[in-house]
């Protein structure tokens, strides 16, 4: 069975959405970021992976992949009758793969990793001041697109759909992208996303109650 | 005709490698970044792409492909008996996806970014702290390796090749990574990377002397 390696409402939260879009059973262990630790097993979290960091989909070899844009494109391969990517060697692939970079690098390395990892205001005025320019592409894209590519859910939807939830947090009205809340909503709808959602802030909350 | 749209040494320069290594003929179209402008046309860049930013690919169709890991996986693509990439569908094209995501996010957008557009020290000194952390990954990984995935040229080592290009510029010292200075210099032996290489660092000095 795949284990996944994910922190309550990281981005890890992709991977779970999408294994749960793709009807794909796996084991879910708790990593505690702060302290690189395991928390079933009371383990260093580093000796799974150097880069400390989730997601780890640990497949059914034992290999371990990382990065959102890997794991996410190897979780919707597994069952590609559920459509979670279009086909490798299709055109949209690489409108997929265009996404998931747009997402990674610009939302979240550029603005939501610096806003919950580096707390002095030096660090965060340029990141808050890019925000917006950022968020206007992806608001403009679906101003008259149900979904970011093609006309179903693909992992692209479940990342952005975790990146918007945690602009929320960082402070990031999107309200003032109608296109963008109406896309967090639609897509919050979906009884796997919403499941998703409901799990992992529920152990967020013994995590802030501990 | 493919078309390029790049800046001198700007990370579009790995797309401009793969192309040349894929033997894949293409127009190139140099951008001023900080004017957002289309040198040969004079014309607005935000026309062609509105996020403002290079590599933009247009492709045969006329579409307009983004993003570093989509437009290094198109181009990689178009030839594949060239071997840039391994096969779709392959276990290695995740690792492809996994190196080219980790290079964007953690070298790229993390580092390189807030290094080359963010003046200010209180921006810069967290993404400084942070990477020997992150270059550490690559070392290990390219300590008993010539290239990232398998046993070839792929358009993951092109990219890597531009960002310990940009991180010398940056002001990191990559000797303290032997593996990583060993690698640069491997990689521009070979004569497509050499020349394009060459190319740019000669229009870069027309922009910088201009």
């Amino acid at each position: 069975m795949l284990q996944l390696y994910f922190s309550p409402m990281a981005c890890s939260l992709a991977s779970r959405i999408a294994l749960m879009e793709a009807g794909v059973d796996a084991r879910y262990h708790q990593v505690h970021l702060s302290t690189k630790t395991v928390v079933d097993a009371d383990s260093d979290f580093r000796g799974i992976s150097s880069k400390g960091a989730v997601p780890v989909l640990v497949l059914e070899n034992g290999e371990r992949l990382t990065e959102c844009a890997a794991v996410l494109q190897y979780i919707a391969d597994l069952n590609p009758e559920r459509g979670l990517a279009p086909r490798p060697g299709d055109a949209d692939r690489y409108r997929l793969q265009e996404w998931l970079s747009f997402i990674g690098a610009e939302i979240h390395k550029a603005f939501l990793f610096p806003t919950f990892w580096y707390k002095d205001d030096g660090s965060l005025a340029k990141p808050r001041a890019r925000i917006a320019q950022t968020l206007s592409v992806p608001s403009a894209h679906l101003a008259d697109r149900e979904f970011l590519i093609g006309h179903s859910f693909t992992v692209a939807d479940a990342y952005l759909t975790w990146a918007l939830l945690l602009l929320r947090t960082a402070g990031v009205d999107i309200a003032q992208w109608p296109s963008l809340s109406a896309f967090s909503e639609r897509m919050q709808k979906r009884p796997a996303v919403r499941e998703a959602i409901a799990t992992e802030m529920a152990l967020r909350k013994m995590v802030a109650t501990a």
